[in-house]
């Protein structure tokens, strides 16, 4: 196969929880396109030189070098036009950029301040001090400081509308089919279900059913995916 | 002409502030079609019997009756397929939707804790004690408890953040130029334009310059409405 994700891997190396990443990888399947994961730890900066970046997804697709999770989907639109969409064109495309960042600025630090106690203990002990270091530097504070569960889910549970809203009009956030916005979004759910056991959202809520959902796209891809739970030893 | 919108008004006839219709002006003016914005009052129920409904926007169109801010632009685009697209079609539409329910679940109650106090000041005499019943009701307590512009503006601060994300990669919403997802949220802001004076969000926001576009598009609709400052002895 000539295609390559450079993907996060955690304290095992099946162990894949980046939420950029698992865009990318619900995107590939979406597609129809096969991708080696290949495992890339936080510290390993040499091995992603040929990219001119320092983090991942990186995707090398035969010649072509494709870095962030927003802009591999749209080079996936491009590159397989006979493909199903992901991002599509014109308005289609700016609505799912509103996606993007739903996920990455009001889901994102609701689920960290749940999670972030889960997630360094996720990460490789080779990565931790990495880790800690440049998300205490992005806080301004502890780790164990910013860990607010309490904080986080309130918060969560309030960004959540939106979504309650869409999703009980249609079973995806793109309609009847799952699509672009609902892998944007959805990465983040992966990262948290990879690295804890914490219960997000309730199983009432009509988030829950798409998550559910979510998980058995593409054959299960979400839900086969190793959980920390599944590590022996490696959860507290 | 034989298109009639009835339009919330307040205090002043003039003073047109409910979210809903300025979904529904903006989106006439998008497919150029003309109006005639007839007053309506909230306690006004006998004069929606019509289309049975209770409350504005209800759009009549000729022979048809539209009832619902999204639904109206949905109908709008189905009778004038020639004119430029509001929500669109397939993925676009379903995204469509998101922005839809940002605006009524995440906005709206942001706004309404920060001009609460002002907003029933702007409502007609006659209205009011329907409005303080109703809200009273729905919040649990009275509007006075409610009414909290610190917490207001923090959740709105919050709220923003994917907006300004996306309002930082294009000019609108939608794009390059403005479309449903943006009638759609600005609805909110039109809404506590109308009826306060209260800034809601910096000059050095993304979203401040976006508001600013939004207010100048289709001859500068938004930017000509009444505001209850304009209304003489009607501000506190």
């Amino acid at each position: 196969m000539n295609r390559v994700l450079y993907d996060l891997c955690g304290i095992d190396e099946n162990l894949r929880f980046s939420p950029y990443c698992w865009r990318v990888k619900l995107a590939l399947a979406h597609k129809g396109l096969d991708v080696e994961c290949r495992p890339w730890h936080f510290t390993d900066k040499d091995a992603l030189e040929f990219a001119y970046y320092d983090k991942v997804p990186v995707l090398v697709d035969g010649d072509e070098v494709v870095t962030d999770s927003y802009q591999i989907m749209a080079y996936l639109d491009r590159a397989y036009p006979d493909t199903p969409a992901l991002l599509g064109s014109g308005e289609a495309e700016a609505r799912a950029r509103f996606f993007k960042y739903f996920g990455e600025r009001l889901l994102a630090p609701a689920i960290l301040k749940t999670v972030i106690m889960d997630l360094i203990n996720a990460v490789h002990p080779k990565d931790r001090e990495y880790f800690r270091d440049t998300r205490e530097k992005r806080f301004g504070r502890t780790l164990e400081e910013f860990h607010s569960p309490a904080k986080g889910l309130a918060q969560l549970d309030t960004a959540l509308e939106p979504m309650r809203g869409a999703l009980t009009d249609n079973e995806y956030l793109d309609g009847k089919s799952a699509g672009g916005a609902d892998y944007l979004v959805f990465g983040f759910f992966m990262w948290a279900r990879c690295v804890s056991s914490a219960d997000l959202v309730s199983n009432a809520d009509p988030v829950y059913d798409w998550i559910e959902r979510m998980l058995d796209l593409h054959d299960g891809l979400g839900r086969k995916a190793l959980r920390i739970t599944d590590v022996e030893g490696a959860y507290r």
